[in-house]
């Protein structure tokens, strides 16, 4: 197991200390997106005559939202990966049935010329 | 476009009025998810000391990480699924070449009966 990072970040303007298994980067990351979130928010007029309640709430949902079409996402991508895998099975059993018969066509036509020369040889 | 939809959902015990394009559906399995989390946290013993500034930041934060993980998967899928298609498409040529193999020795055999059906015939 990974050991505990302590990183000082800045969210929204405020220096604060994250402590998490996570790389450093990583909490970088995450505190740049919510930086970016809540200063989108503090553009918005409304946002000015919100409670402090409701900003953790419309921030919360926020995320949340952005976190559901994340995951559908990737849930369609997985169904997808089915179907490909499902497809590339086909396709290499059609491989194998084409190279059978190719096969057999060689052996019919080796087995065609055997004889056929044995006759000449009678 | 889609017509807003009002919902009043539960986050934390607490009735919310909530009005977006998505379906009442969709902002209830939201509010579901929020509640979840903060019932999560509030089970731990840290919890009850913490600003509700805190409080706010680490659910933030909780979400962005799902967010980021979601993301993280959907990319690795998309990558993923970028490989396969590759994989599909040569899997197709290698039909085709196979396919152009086994006609033109077929096309050979009977060419080769043909010209033997000319030659007894002479």
């Amino acid at each position: 197991m990974s050991s505990k990072n302590t990183v000082t970040v800045v969210i929204n303007g405020k220096i604060t200390r994250l402590t998490g298994y996570e790389s450093e980067e990583y909490l970088q990351k995450v505190s740049a997106y919510l930086s970016n979130k809540m200063k989108e928010f503090s553009d918005q007029r409304a946002y000015s005559h919100m409670t402090s309640d409701m900003r953790s709430q419309m921030l919360a949902l926020n995320i949340a939202d952005d976190y559901f079409k994340a995951k559908t996402q990737a849930d369609l991508y997985d169904e997808e990966l089915r179907r490909k895998e499902e497809e590339i099975m086909e396709l290499r059993q059609e491989i194998a049935d084409l190279e059978a018969k190719y096969d057999a066509v060689l052996t019919a036509n080796y087995n065609e010329q055997y004889s056929d020369g044995q006759k000449k040889r009678r």
